[in-house]
């Protein structure tokens, strides 16, 4: 089974939005084994759909398109007028949407719904109705010829819960794209890599191909292919087995896992907890650590200290220090990681300070420069980073490296406790 | 003119990363007036890159074409190859690149380029070769009959970097697009903006149209347009003012700016000052909050009071509280931002506590539950919302209603002072 998908909305394609839904459905859709030949992003113009569904349509190979966006009850949403023309089969209003969507209005206590939500009953003759449980317009399935046409909202909430709907209908024979568990690296150049890799891909089924990509300092390599067979699937994990033992100086992450899971699961298995006190990053990491789904159970809490006051009051940084160092020096940094840890009662403690920009350089202190220090039962270390780019990417790159350093510092306490979990 | 951008990965078409280039390129388009008619992802897979190719150039009203990605050093990089064949012209050796690749590594005090290198200095004949100052493979430019083909490296830093080649290739009687400034609404649906909307466009001009868009809470509603001549700009603007001061409780971004900006100004006017009480949002509230350059200013501090140990320790939540009520409660939503607006001595403080989910959820306090107060001089108001969607949404969705709700206290404020700033 291949599959297109195609996200209707001009705001797409005039970058005035981050496309969510594309990168949501594309990523289930290959858990599921299905490869995605193509993503589009269209305009919200009915000749531009019109055309794109046609090249789409047109390829034999493709089997599973879904559509999204467009869906919505006011003018300039025009995806099921330009699928109904598309596929030559006009528009029908019906009844018991059209009463569902009533019901929607009335559950949120509010009046009846206006006029104009009455296009989001109307569909294409011969679609199969999807309810929509988390908003007002349904989707629509539609079978043309040997392809099956998703058509949903574009909302990414309701996207989700549509996917569930679609997944169903994806049968376990139709299984046929694989890709490896990631091993991501760093310290190391994309073609220093695949020199020293090449040699271990002498052997490599035809069915797989190698893929190496740069991303934020970090190199990803992973294996890839369609409808390889177990024999080939096998030999991909002996490579990449073979690969983490090789280049274990550059290798941090052994499934793809983000920095936050891979410190996440470390912290977990190791019984430790954590505790955060940052400055320039203002919560960023803290709100990374708490991306992870089961988080509470290692993150205790974490301090935002933006102001000096806040410093002093909540994490007892001396005065002094402040104005003999600066809030942005080591030593600040490392009160800040000790303190937190010491009050909040956790085995590692963060503490960060810098100038997040683009105001409040100095010639001795520039934007960009941060302090990251990370105080653990055994030591307290700490680093000076210089980092370039604007302010969310010092934040970014900022919590990056202190995760970094807590991953190192539990890498370390595992191999004290005798390298077992 | 008008542009299409693909954008070539295999990471792109299964959800492995974020796109960064057609979000940035497509933006930088529409500033210098050109309408991006279609953005296509598009695996390393030279049948798919041909057959695209092929479906872009034959549209005769696209006059832009630019191809980003799949210059790499590495086997799985065969843009080069994919667009020689599709416009059948052979691929050559260009000494010159190859001796600049060379330089490049030098001047990074590397050992020469690996061998493998040398593919980067190929190009399809007749090719107009664009040196790349942040990177080694260079670019090149295509005429194709009235078709221009641009073909850069996917690194999003040397996109920026050739975007100023492009840039230069765009001539100004060539600038036909049109968006007008961005109004943002908040507490009210699609469907009943545009009802209150409709009646201001019955004079609108037909080159221009009227465009929804709800995102994160909130509705964007702006106008745009092929090639409006100046008067229909005009009447957009008066079209926009008008709106302004017709719907002034919902509107509160009047010219595209985040919440946390509009938030950050008003604070900054008003000289009042803030602090953040958050569990289930993690840190993301304050992150937002000090996204915005200048916000030491107005943010003293955060507490990421994750455990109930830190919400009492840190925060004075009452333990009692804790026990008859819940850690996910009215009651304690109302103690953190009251309490952390004593605590740091600032007009206003948010508190914020719920269930992120995907677990942790019950029958009475489902997934998705989420408490906001807001504690002002005045007053201090409690909201109760019900999310959906997952982990990271619901804190999404959470931050934006408080930032919302913080707004809104601002406006009373502002008010009772007598209207003006």
């Amino acid at each position: 089974m291949k599959a297109v998908v195609i996200c209707v909305g001009t705001e797409l394609v005039t970058g005035l939005v981050k496309d969510r839904n594309a990168r949501f459905l594309t990523e289930r859709l290959l858990e599921g084994g299905v490869s995605t030949r193509l993503v589009l992003f269209v305009p919200d113009d009915r000749n531009e759909i019109r055309r794109t569904l046609e090249f789409v349509l047109s390829d034999p190979a493709i089997t599973l398109v879904i559509l999204t966006g467009g869906l919505g009850p006011t003018e300039d949403d025009i995806t099921r007028e330009a699928i109904s023309e598309t596929i030559g089969r006009p528009l029908a209003f019906d009844r018991a949407s059209w009463t569902e969507i009533e019901a929607f209005y009335h559950s949120l206590r509010r009046a009846g719904p206006p006029p104009n939500n009455r296009k989001q009953a109307m569909f294409p003759e011969g679609a199969r109705i999807l309810p929509n449980g988390r908003g007002t317009a349904p989707g629509f399935a539609l079978k043309h010829n040997h392809q099956t046409i998703f058509v949903i909202p574009g909302v990414p909430a309701e996207v989700e819960y549509f996917w569930e709907t679609i997944r169903c209908s994806i049968t376990p024979e139709e299984l046929l794209y694989f890709r490896s568990r990631i091993l991501r690296f760093c310290g190391i150049g994309e073609s220093s890599l695949e020199e020293r890799i090449a040699p271990h891909l002498a052997d490599l089924p035809g069915s797989l191909k190698p893929a190496f990509l740069p991303n934020f300092g970090e190199v990803w390599f992973y294996l890839y292919g369609d409808a390889p067979d177990r024999s080939a699937r096998g030999q991909a994990e002996e490579i990449l087995a073979t690969l983490e033992n090789q280049l274990p100086r550059h290798c941090f992450s052994l499934y793809g896992e983000t920095t936050e899971e891979a410190v996440g699961t470390l912290l977990s298995r190791l019984n430790y907890r954590v505790a955060v006190a940052e400055s320039c990053t203002g919560g960023m990491l803290s709100d990374r650590l708490t991306a992870v789904s089961g988080s509470s159970c290692y993150f205790d809490r974490g301090y935002v200290a933006y102001s000096n006051l806040a410093k002093r009051e909540d994490l007892a940084v001396p005065e002094e220090l402040l104005i003999t160092q600066g809030a942005v020096s080591r030593e600040v940094a490392i009160a800040l990681a000790e303190s937190v840890r010491r009050k909040a009662g956790v085995a590692f403690g963060l503490g960060l300070t810098g100038i997040a920009g683009p105001h409040g350089g100095t010639s001795q202190k520039p934007v960009g420069l941060v302090y990251v220090a990370c105080a653990g039962p055994q030591a307290t270390t700490v680093e000076r980073f210089q980092f370039p780019g604007e302010r969310q990417i010092v934040k970014r790159l900022a919590t990056q490296y202190a995760l970094s350093m807590l991953f190192s510092a539990l890498l370390e306490s595992r191999a004290g406790r005798g390298g077992t979990d």
